[in-house]
């Protein structure tokens, strides 16, 4: 492909970005022919012969050879992307939700129509992590991804611990700084993180997971009294994101809120930063950092995808079908847990309790819980109560050290 | 290229830890076929049959499609990487002193021969920065890469610093673990870094640097009095690269030992640890650790590269010819050196001083210096005199406004 003509859905701030970035970089030779937007009505600060409603405009337009999708609605997303495709157009989108969502046929999509399908920008934005799962850690054996993989989470918690401020005061900075939504419930609530660390997890594993499958939660939940634990002991909360192989070769995929100590790698990730760790049995462990929102670093994804393309890259998703390992929510978590009443906090679910504690209007717990009994009774996400992660690692071994102890015959179970 | 037959040659640490971690990632089908050492009574953990002392029945053996070389020897090495890609095979080499030392000759007998020659190990051992600076940062413009590139020193200093080691037992514990050669002066004396930095500069900017180009020096020269400086700072000191474009888009290059503060990302970055910052226009800034050191991580480095071979993956040097920077010396460092007699310190070679101290075989200065008179002038290499970079970044603003308030028609000087 000599020559790129993009045809562009949306021009929000990331299309935007992207416009601007291909300005200065005329090496690529990668132009934007024509914008396809929703609101004609908009103030736009390009011409209006730029812009058009009619996505058959860039779609069934044969000059224009890669169609780059960054709109908000993951529907409409995917028909674009499908119907690009289909016309044999490649594709660069950023869009995590509708990816997570389509996964398998977006991947049987490239297949049957020969075109590049590369989403770079939707998981941690500037950082170039899909890229390195595909191609370095091909070979090597990965044992774990885990990281702060949602920007505007990461901006809000940072702003709430480092300057004081209260959630929705955090919240409507990180709205103004092009972070967050308008509609911050998929970042808050962690639908978004869960959208990437499924698209994480199909590219470091195999594993193609909905993000349903997923046991997670966003920082809504997160107290000032939580917040206030953390400080006093040197720690802040961060939302982490982890896809761990077990023992028994199984994956455990999570995403809560968790302590982190001041030596923690990830202490230090704050703001917009994204941070992601792999731990693989050759190279070891790896920490990238960069920022995970933003309109020029997301552009500049969007624009090494642009770049490959020129090449015909095509992601091979070389680690599907060679026994890859599927979920499980059969480990035990280290977990503190509040609530305004005694009866939201569900001890009976806690293999053991290591402290409780009850107060005025306040009642904690820390202990041992599986996975499993998190992700089918959630008790601990109704109003009044929060969950905080305890432990950067999962209990796999003192688990099973305990449980042997307890009783032989259950050291047969999974681990 | 289905199947990789391949004829390694060396079997220390690293050819040692290849062979194992082939051995357990049969998917990728490549197979050491055979292997060239030095000396045949040196006794090996696998059949005598497997090893030879002649490097033509690797090099002249059709039917070994892939040369890896891991020996010591630059020159050796590069006889046997150029022979090999006569002989149209492909070249996987960890040798940074031979590449940094015939980089343009090695481009162009890849691109005479048809074959490939990845080097990924070369630099940082298991950071993937080689092929992120090729692909992921093609498109965006770089303004700097900079980091702890050198394992074997970092571990020394971490030792020193955080474990009250002296110099020679650090150096000892580095060459038990295998993180520093037999002969440390490569690694000590900054020789391995400038190699690195040489390489890491082609591609992340298309200048070809010879290492001598590079004003470096290495850790030989920090003294107990200068870790105490530090640790009553809070601050370590680590030997730092940098590669930085300059207002003029020429480059400044330059490894020399430098203080730390605790803020700073580098400080974690301890042990066989290894650090890179890239910071670009649209990307913004990106930090990935790894480890710069030992048989595994190394050898994952190889495992990849031998895996990008079976796609016919070649470096493209594709910022080289694009108006690449040229390196330059005229920019200004704020430095920190000590001597042990008065006389050594070259006082007018400074632009000002901002410190000075004079105690009983103790003569310290701070101050501002251009990096052109460090590197014509080696008084600060002599026996007895240390230099330590104090500021992590340069002083182009400030010398610009300095210069510029002081006589205006100095400013049109290269800043």
């Amino acid at each position: 492909m000599s020559k790129i003509n993009i045809g562009l859905f949306g021009f929000g701030v990331v299309g935007n970005g992207l416009y601007e970035v291909l300005q200065k970089t005329p090496g690529l030779n990668a132009t934007i022919k024509k914008v396809c937007i929703k609101n004609p009505l908009k103030k736009r600060t390009l011409d209006s012969s730029f812009f058009t409603t009619d996505r058959n405009e860039l779609l069934l337009n044969a000059y224009i050879n890669v169609i780059v999708e960054l709109i908000d609605d993951a529907d409409a997303a995917f028909e674009i992307v499908k119907t690009a495709m289909q016309q044999g157009k490649s594709v660069v989108s950023a869009n995590k939700k509708m990816i997570a969502a389509h996964f398998k046929e977006l991947k049987q999509l490239q297949r049957l129509h020969k075109v590049s399908f590369l989403y770079e920008a939707s998981c941690c934005a500037s950082i170039p992590i899909i890229r390195n799962l595909e191609e370095y850690y091909d070979t090597d054996l990965l044992n774990s991804i885990s990281g702060i993989i949602n920007g505007s989470t990461n901006y809000i918690l940072s702003r709430i611990f480092h300057k004081g401020l209260n959630f929705s005061e955090a919240l409507l900075e990180a709205q103004q700084l092009g972070f967050a939504e308008r509609n911050p419930s998929l970042d808050i609530e962690g639908h978004d993180a869960a959208n990437k660390l499924s698209i994480l997890t199909a590219h470091a594993f195999g594993t193609v997971i909905k993000p349903v499958e997923i046991l997670y939660s966003g920082i809504t939940q997160v107290t000032k009294s939580d917040a206030k634990r953390a400080l006093e002991k040197n720690q802040v909360i961060k939302l982490m994101a982890h896809t761990r192989r077990l023992r028994n070769n199984k994956l455990a995929v999570f995403i809560l809120p968790q302590f982190i100590d001041e030596s923690n790698e990830f202490y230090q990730v704050n703001n917009e930063f994204n941070a992601v760790v792999t731990e693989s049995v050759f190279a070891d462990k790896h920490l990238l950092i960069g920022k995970g929102a933003g309109a020029y670093p997301t552009a500049a994804a969007v624009l090494s995808d642009i770049a490959a393309l020129r090449h015909g890259y095509k992601y091979e998703y070389k680690k599907k079908g060679k026994n890859e390992p599927s979920i499980s929510h059969n480990y035990f978590l280290d977990v503190f847990v509040s609530a305004d009443e005694a009866g939201k906090i569900c001890e009976k679910d806690f293999e053991s309790v290591e402290s409780s504690y009850t107060g005025k209007n306040t009642f904690q717990l820390t202990g041992i819980i599986q996975a499993e009994k998190l992700f089918a009774d959630r008790w601990w996400q109704q109003p009044g109560v929060s969950l905080i992660n305890q432990g950067n690692v999962l209990l796999e071994q003192i688990e099973y050290d305990r449980l042997s102890k307890r009783s032989l015959q259950l050291a047969g179970e999974e681990l």
